[in-house]
């Protein structure tokens, strides 16, 4: 039902560029465009026209010239969406890209909803349900991590490993069910129990191995939390400015980041991590300060990574006086001791003399002169624990697939408790089917049209 | 020189779209991208691929994967540039973007200073300047009217106009300058007087035209200046909000427009009104607020037209008190009595009663109830007298072209008095020659490189 209106939107960036392009996609997005379309040199109009060209010339209200475009032809199933589309290259003038909208919806076009190219894909069978919503990662990926697990997404990766393990489960049950159809015989055991174990071992190691990866995953796709504390003299924005200047020509680029609003984003190594905004630390009787003090220690539970600032100057007082505070909300969190202001220092910085806390790294640096904050970025991208940079594993990003990941393992856990306890073969292999209808969930075999629509809503309208 | 590099550029809007188009411009464009892209099928690479096609395949760097895009090839001089070019379509991520870009400078590319690949285009004489500029207005229009000039001028239409002239130019000036290598031979009069004189009032007549149109041309390029004025109580920002409610279709959507900065620009009936931000009037002893109260009638003064708003229950008083100060500076613009809350009248308004100034028009309206606002808008459109929307007259609409013209104006002024006077052809010939050299300015058949620089350092980066 869906595929039978043809739809349109402009699928660039929204505002003035040197050019746009709107996108037309359905069963008559040619015969529509070929209305509207008068070709530069005479030949053959846009219905004869050979897929996968390029053809010059404008588009037309009745008499009244709109623009010079260019206009590039595809053919069901051999396009994004699996169905026919134009894709309208117009001059990047916001007036001219709302006139040419108007006149392919007055002729017949609808305007697209928010992902419903991408959806229209989906439904055509040319990606399944994790590929479409590794497209809106992508297209929000704003650092080489998040990039490169929205890519390894899209192209399938994902969606081969479920397939795999489906497949896996579907053999064990069939088995299952096998045996079922011939309770009566009880000598008949077509399944190996023994075997079938292993076979499940293994099926929750992989899906185990999966949900874990989306603590990893879902740190890199909304940064990993890092959080600065130290006395209030300690350089906390000087620090935060020497980072912010080694990476200013990703960030400063991006439009609608949080940056200047709720936190600093940093890239670093192409990783994402978000610093939290903490208020600094001093001794106070002040009951107000004490309280947001208090809170500053309270905001450390959301990072992963706890920079804690030292005055190099008076190193040893600060820790004596911290310790006992910091450390309690450090436990199972990486925490570097940064010593800042060596420019002041009088003679070199004697480690040996201070009681660092145990499982920490420190380093020493001066954020004023900018001096070893690349060993800093460094201790952070090492602290960051993000294998995905160097490999190919595969890592869960999605909180949706997360959850459905979740109850497959529940659901495969209970296969394991049910051969354990050498269940009958019935109750088992209710628990593979559901094991199975999670995985499925995730590539959007068996998704509800609700489910759908909050992740297609989700994108943005040309996509 | 200039067309030796090859250059590259996100030609679409800045930001984060469904997809982004990088076009790459020059003599080892497809060279350059052939290393970068893979097919997605086996076949033909770039180098051999035919000109106006599409290609679907991945950019890469070595190994890693940048993105999946679509490439459309382009062969000199068949390409907007009149160079070779590939235009790379990725998805719309900014990091994306910014990767291929760096990829392609990394392999030969310069990134594209602003409007660069017009440049070439005006370089390889696909277009000619005045056509050039046409595109950064056309790319900038925001109204009907803007976008109609801007296409005109794109289409060469004024062009044509000037080489018209320049031709009709060129031979009186042959003529004369034949007479002139024949002077020794006093009975030889190659060139008619009376026929030179009639020419030369012809294009007289026309450079004028060309000259005069600019007042309309700006004012529809940059929005015609309208001020309201009226006591503090008439109701001018309800007046406002009813005539942007009316067109919020397209302002909304313009980005960076100085609509809620500066002042309130309105599109209606595809003109561009530009409203002067003025204070209210009142009577008053209070010395400050008067000064307020003169400087409003003084921006009178940049006004084509002027709205006087009235409270319509108290007509006559607010005519009374206000006509002797508002008239001395509403000579030669469009004055628009406005009679604002029709809704509070409980017997219909005489106007018989009142004493309206000479050569002004008059409206009852309801801005709260928006009762005949379309009306007032069919005023203001008449009261702007912009014969462009109805007519093919060439409209200039750039301040470079009216100073050419005004030069080649006097010019063509001191060629009738030499007619006139009966001068020697020699000083009639430098004139004449003189306002060809100011018409093939606007060309650009005898620009220098710094007028050059000049024009296109306006245009955006990517076009």
């Amino acid at each position: 039902m869906i595929n039978q209106d043809t739809i349109c939107a402009i699928s660039t960036a929204p505002g003035v560029g040197g050019i746009a392009v709107i996108r037309v996609s359905g069963p008559e997005a040619i015969a529509i465009c070929n209305t509207l379309f008068v070709p530069q040199t005479a030949g053959k109009d846009l219905l004869s026209q050979k897929a996968y060209t390029l053809r010059y010339g404008s588009i037309r209200r009745k008499d009244e010239l709109i623009d010079e475009v260019l206009v590039a032809l595809f053919r069901a199933p051999h396009s994004f969406t699996g169905e026919d589309t134009v894709e309208i290259t117009c001059h990047g003038s916001i007036y001219i890209q709302q006139q040419i909208l108007q006149l392919l919806i007055e002729n017949g076009c609808r305007s697209a909803l928010p992902g419903e190219y991408t959806q229209r894909a989906f439904m055509n069978g040319k990606i399944d349900l994790s590929q479409a919503e590794a497209v809106a990662d992508l297209i929000a990926s704003t650092s080489a991590g998040q990039h490169k697990l929205a890519l390894n997404q899209m192209r399938g990766g994902f969606s081969n490993e479920l397939r795999n393990l489906r497949e896996q489960l579907l053999h064990i049950t069939s088995l299952m069910e096998l045996e079922l159809d011939f309770s009566d015989h009880e000598e008949l055991e077509f399944a190996d129990r023994s075997e079938l174990t292993a076979l499940a071992n293994h099926i929750e190691q992989v899906i185990s191995r999966l949900a874990n990866s989306f603590n990893v995953g879902n740190a890199i796709k909304n940064g990993i939390p890092v959080a600065i504390i130290g006395e209030t003299n300690a350089g906390k924005s000087t620090l935060l400015n020497a980072l912010l200047n080694e990476e200013k020509a990703i960030v400063s680029d991006i439009h609608g980041t949080t940056r200047d609003v709720i936190e600093d984003i940093i890239n670093i190594q192409g990783i994402t991590f978000r610093f939290i905004d903490t208020a600094g630390i001093r001794d106070t009787q002040d009951t107000i300060e004490s309280i947001g003090i208090e809170r500053t220690f309270q905001k450390l539970d959301q990072a992963a990574i706890v920079l804690w600032l030292i005055d190099t100057i008076e190193a040893k007082k600060q820790i004596e006086e911290l310790s006992s505070r910091v450390l309690p909300h450090c436990k199972e969190k990486q925490l570097i001791l940064v010593f800042n202001k060596t420019d002041l220092l009088t003679e070199p910085l004697n480690i040996d003399l201070l009681d660092l806390p145990k499982e920490s790294q420190y380093i020493t640096i001066s954020a004023k002169q900018k001096t070893q904050i690349k060993d800093l970025e460094n201790l952070l991208v090492q602290a960051a624990h993000c294998p995905v940079l160097s490999s190919n594993d595969i890592i869960v990003t999605n909180v949706r697939h997360y959850e459905a990941l979740t109850r497959a393992l529940d659901s495969i856990h209970r296969v394991q408790e049910g051969l354990n306890d050498n269940l009958s073969g019935d109750f088992i292999s209710q628990d593979l089917r559901e094991c199975i209808f999670h995985l499925s969930d995730i590539i959007g075999e068996v998704t509800t049209d609700q489910v759908l629509g909050n992740i297609f809503n989700k994108f943005c309208i040309g996509k």
